[in-house]
């Protein structure tokens, strides 16, 4: 693999065995090799053009865990404000001997750009780009899922016939289309449920079941995984958005839904959580989430990413 | 050691054997020693919720010179201004694998409610919480003293018979009060020293000396050591603070006073000092000025603090 | 060399050594031994007043691939903005044990009030101050210059003889008098293009051939190279600075004047470039351009700074 930019054209053996991998980094944080030789002397940029605190630390924890050195560049306040291009930005980092930029931009498809352009060799890792693809969110999660569901079988297998419920702001999350993709090569089966204003026109094309009753899919779907996108009111616009009270009144895992909910069931969440708005706190903190779970395994499997790409020779460089 | 939360708490023997791992950690620096490998494999976050500059890069330089791996965490522009409780930060830093977290916070208490809760096991550094400690500026204090007062002989030591006239806004200060539980715990007599308005309800309980006359301390009192707090007029409420040459005149160690100390007291200031306000220039580079010894004992104390923290398997982990 | 200000009083022989160890360092590269033990336990803060993205990840990952230590100090948000002198900034950073100290500062001759002063002992680098000097700039535009010139026999070789035009705002531009000193001590003829308003007063004493003519420049003097400096357009007084369509138009190097070139001349720029405006992108993305060459060889020749300020024993100290 020489890039890792969606999950919509990862294959079912790739993704399996990035999950595999991300098992094997997990299983020596247990054993206490807290830190891996594998890539002494490269170099890993993370270039941030919008702020992710947590997602640039979990990069940053999993890059120094392989030994990596680790130089973050944030847009903010460099020459990229100044006007600099993508191009330049990258053409900067290809020549101080970046190995690897992990990206996160507001545009969606700028990791591409980066990835198909001669501007850069490195291998290039989508931290999330506008609305498109956060495709290591997509991998914890599945990988959560799987070690939840198989236990200590979970290498080589998938997540067929397993039913997911996404509930939130579909038109804005690049999670929620990551997971979809992610989801279905795995065998998984995906309904989306939201208000109708927060379904994105031309969902209808996608290959997940579209609710938008909240209550109907828990009690007639039974789902197996019930993941909470988190409500980021700022990016909404009051004509499509109900007030908070009305969307957690329907939409949100409230306790009485989640106490309604299969005691076999999971629930997930990205993080940072609005709690008592998508979550409760019953919810939230039950057995049944997995919310911290999904935050640790997110450094095994960017670790197992940082890997596939960095690793040994890179695949036609 | 699990945590280092204040110095309130911590026993005359913790506090001597801290002070005395800081001097073997001093003594690598002076053989050139300058990395150990103590650390090496452990993760230690930098979690500021305030700015501050010199307390990050002095625990940053000492976690690597222990061989830590050192991740900065600013809370600005990070999901913690959108709006995510303390608790899910914790459980962030403790899903990715901290072994150490440094926090700073304006709120008093943070740190241990960061230590006492059980969202992350990592061991819990005070960089300073709101008007509460700031323990290890207290430790490097006593550090300081010791080194002066005993030389060579320090080891095992403690402050017993020493007279320490502290002089500022104590009202708002964690220094002040970090100060005066550890100097107490070592056997020093403390005076605090400022306008009436500058002391907190509540000082009559503590066992120290209140003075409003700095004159007078320094004349009568003949402190061993002098120590300075920064003045910050921006948090002043001007009914209660004189004005910054009235402070001065009254509270401020001037040439004069300076001039009139014992030759063989001492004068300290945990800095950045705001020299002709709270001290002058004088006498901060003067010999008897501890200013810049206090930054240098602040990384072998930091180390010492982190070692004890995190080396080896963790008491109770 | 104990400290790296300026290239004003470089030697000629100081200069070459710089230039020779950066080809030893380039060709580490070159042999994939990305990372080298010379500086392992030594701590290199970036001190940054200015922010300068480009050149702070340029350092930092010239110090990280020698093994050293690298603190990020931005003055942003730091004590600096509560009033601390840059003596007591100093001061806390030789306290701390920094080794080397990399500025940027907005006031001309900061980087030398440090290395002049007793606040701190550790190396000084000149990473651009005001409108004096940017040193490691210049010395990577002449490690380019000499590799396009004498290719692998570059070792030893001085510019003698070489003519270079440099273009844009002089009055403010530290990369111009950095080249200047440089590459007058290398033995090549400099002559700066600008228009008059953008020549600073007292030129005219400088070793430089002054000319407000482009297009005569080009013909007439038929220059080895063409070096752009970037229009800060945000610098400009609109009274001195013609509008961007004039200046593009008469000191831009557009296609037709690129086109005009000699086949064998260079063309460079320190970046980042403003694409259209100083430069075209066919002459910026040309054969001819060594705009990124120059960025990989800031790397090589930071290293060589690092190298000779901060290995071994330090020279006096």
């Amino acid at each position: 693999m020489r890039h890792l930019l969606s999950t919509k054209n990862l294959s079912r053996d790739e993704a399996i065995l990035l999950l595999d991998i991300a098992e094997d980094m997990s299983d020596t944080q247990l054993r206490e090799v807290k830190k891996l030789p594998t890539l002494r002397g490269k170099t890993v940029v993370n270039l941030f053009f919008e702020d992710s605190t947590r997602t640039r630390v979990s990069f940053e924890a999993a890059a120094k865990r392989l030994s990596a050195d680790v130089i973050n560049f944030s847009a903010k306040g460099s020459s990229v404000s100044k006007g600099e291009s993508l191009k330049d930005t990258a053409q900067t980092l290809a020549a101080i001997g970046a190995d690897g930029v992990i990206i996160r931009h507001a545009a969606s498809g700028a990791p591409q750009r980066l990835a198909e352009s001669r501007w850069i060799d490195a291998g290039i890792l989508n931290a999330g780009d506008g609305t498109h693809e956060h495709p290591t969110q997509a991998l914890l999660d599945a990988f959560t899922m799987r070690r939840r569901i198989h236990g200590d079988a979970s290498r080589g297998k998938d997540l067929d016939g397993i039913s997911v419920a996404i509930v939130g702001d579909i038109t804005h999350s690049r999670v929620a289309r990551s997971n979809l993709w992610l989801l279905r090569t795995l065998g998984a089966h995906v309904t989306f449920v939201a208000p109708a204003t927060l379904i994105p026109f031309g969902a209808a094309e996608w290959p997940a079941t579209i609710s938008y009753d909240l209550d109907q899919t828990l009690s007639e779907g039974r789902p197996d995984v019930v993941m909470l996108l988190r409500i980021q009111a700022e990016r909404m616009d009051a004509a499509f958005f109900p007030n908070e009270r009305e969307y957690s009144r329907w939409w949100g895992l409230d306790d009485e839904r989640f106490a309604a909910m299969r005691s076999d069931s999971i629930v997930m969440h990205p993080g940072p959580m609005n709690r008592g708005l998508e979550i409760s706190s019953t919810a939230a903190d039950s057995a049944q989430s997995t919310v911290l779970e999904q935050v640790t395994n997110g450094v095994s499997v960017r670790m197992a990413a940082l890997y596939m790409l960095l690793a040994g020779e890179r695949e036609g460089a």
